[in-house]
């Protein structure tokens, strides 16, 4: 007998709260209100609009036509992990191969290094804005989260920067995970290597385990380091600190629709990780590895054209949205991004969704990545045509009727 | 100052016990065990030792060709999407395009799954033996894992049957979640459409989800459907029904290593869980779900070569090792693995780790799956090359001192 069954009876056990009560994407709220048109600048996502290189892309078809088509091991191919630990020795103090575990892309690996943390009911810090995953990572496991804001400062408020001991303050012994993403996504502010040490020690006393998203430490434009790279915890921590950096090929390599990133772990964790990997996806593509490992060997052939690039967009886009009145903007130190307010226009989900209708520019809310931001809006500069951003200021400008 | 710090400093906050707790892989610690030795029959992993066919994989080679490197869409691309839906709705009542999400595999649908259903502390009933990611998945999430198991019945307590009266008094109304897999790893165990609907009826009663893991569907040998795929939830559910129904190209295409998989929900939580995807893997590569495409528009072309060929393996291997002295092993209705007991070798692991080094034969060691499964062995008789089964049989005789 089949019974009968009313929806008042289905509800009962409907899906989780803390998954529904996530916020959904806002960037693509406002590229929804975008779609079916081809007359839109899009600049809402982060991500360059140049496709992988030829020789990555021909790496896979290779693997590809070599039928590598199986399983492959939890932690990543061998030679992989290899090269990606030789890649990260070069910019950082030695990083051995039993520290690398592959992940399915950035995200997939703030989600296992998640996982390997962080207990429900757990505190976790993270510092906003920011991208909207590493706040949405620890409620879905969850965990209790506490949002320290940067602070707007100096012409017009517009550079964000740390107040490092509002930040110190609120990590306590009661705190599990501190989640740091630097170079970040939206604001481009980039922690010092003197504010990493401070952190790390803070750290150290309270026994809190340090989660830092550092995909864009190639993407750095201060000229202030050895490396050119972004400072990383990495240059102040010992291997077997209590931090977790994750990395992705998916910035410094263009390589965004691929899904490959790795972790950097203390040792210890690295075979925990694998068992995590093996009940989260299992493993990565043989095929997607192959291209991967070459992306590493020859990243002089793509990294440095990449972040040359980048600047001259920030050096383009920035000082025109700042000569127009009544926009704030300061030249973000990393990332891919010119994070901007504009007076008298306090909604930005309100201004997105307008600027998509009425002037055909698509920019992401500050909404997205946390309340303080609200009157934010982010321009991704990752333009393969500098001339690009221009016309979209050149939008913006006529929108604002200062054309 | 960098304060000095010791290691009884740094283990106050080790990772989570609940990660580390998990039983790392027993299939890899016997597979460890013939590492480098290349004269050890391999029939350890639940894999084909057959490539990828080449029209799938040149769909993938074209895209990549044509650059499609970029960000997709969370849910899976339309086209992918309505590829699946159609499939589905070919072996069971009409699936609508809005029920189905893309996944990186059928193990991250399962995750993602959960994820939507199990909050920490809920009860989740599993359905075992079963491969160990199920188990592992709910305790990921802080959830209360309860087991019950098949039991051995029919010759020898070869043929392992559900008991289902003792599964539904399990299920309670404090049950958040039921989880299900069949055509069954290891056992090869198969649920009724009966079963199903009666299990349905007995959830609908205490608001449990249910969690199938249908992955083998199409492996099944008993002509007695009208598809010939495999009893399904599907068949009997409404759509919106607590019913999630986990799919994989892995075992019907011989795309193991592609990572592609999908879910098919009750229509209000399919946008959720593209959230979800969001924040655990953002979206698969496009040319994967190319050649997810292409696989599904073109399944005539390899699933009933596939289907047929496993039968035959089957039906090559289970009388063979039924004629070995003690051994009691019964035909599958489904799936790709011979479940077996050997008299007087109760002890699964060091069994399997004997044949690897005792006679260069590769099984999975049924402790892997369950406690009441530890006396068993998996033999994966996906072998494009049949007489390897016999030869492998002819290695575990010569072990037994039966030859």
């Amino acid at each position: 007998m089949r019974l009968a069954h009313t929806s008042s009876f289905r509800s009962h056990t409907p899906m989780r709260a803390a998954v529904r009560n996530l916020t959904p994407s806002l960037i693509r709220e406002v590229a929804n209100a975008g779609l079916g048109r081809d007359d839109v600048l899009p600049f809402w996502f982060g991500e360059s609009d140049e496709v992988t290189p030829a020789f990555i892309r021909e790496a896979a078809i290779a693997s590809l036509e070599r039928g590598e088509t199986f399983y492959a091991h939890n932690l990543g191919l061998p030679e992989l992990r290899e090269a990606i630990a030789q890649y990260m020795s070069r910019l950082h103090p030695l990083v051995g191969v039993e520290r690398i575990a592959v992940t399915a892309g950035g995200v997939n690996g703030l989600m296992i290094a998640m996982q390997a943390l962080v207990d429900p009911g757990d505190e976790v810090v993270v510092l906003t804005p920011v991208w909207p995953n590493l706040t949405a990572q620890p409620l879905i496991l969850g965990a209790r989260l506490r949002c320290v804001p940067l602070v707007p400062a100096g012409e017009g408020g517009a550079q964000w920067q740390l107040d490092l001991d509002a930040l110190c303050a609120a990590v306590t012994p009661a705190t599990r995970l501190l989640v740091l993403n630097s170079p970040n996504n939206p604001t481009g502010w980039t922690l010092t290597a003197q504010e990493q040490q401070r952190l790390l020690e803070h750290c150290r006393r309270t026994g809190t385990w340090i989660l830092a998203d550092e995909v864009y430490e190639r993407l750095y434009f201060c000229d202030d380091t050895a490396t050119g790279a972004a400072p990383s915890f990495l240059d102040v921590a010992a291997p077997d600190d209590r931090l977790v950096v994750v990395h992705s090929f998916s910035k410094s390599f263009l390589m965004t629709g691929w899904r490959l990133g790795w972790l950097v772990l203390p040792a210890e964790l690295t075979e925990q990780v694998g068992k995590l990997i093996e009940f989260n996806t299992s493993c990565n593509s043989v095929f997607t590895q192959r291209a991967g490992v070459v992306a590493l060997q020859r990243t002089a052939e793509v990294t440095p054209r990449v972040v040359a690039h980048l600047r001259a967009c920030r050096d383009a886009l920035v000082p025109q949205l700042a000569a127009l009145p009544g926009v704030h903007v300061a030249p973000a130190p990393g990332g891919m991004y010119a994070f901007f307010r504009i007076d008298g226009h306090g909604d930005s989900l309100a201004v997105a969704k307008r600027l998509v209708a009425e002037a055909g520019l698509g920019l992401a809310p500050g909404a997205a990545f946390a309340a303080e931001s609200s009157a934010w809006l982010r321009w991704c500069f990752a333009s393969r045509d500098i001339s690009r951003l221009g016309e979209g200021v050149q939008r913006l400008a006529g929108w604002l009727g200062v054309r």
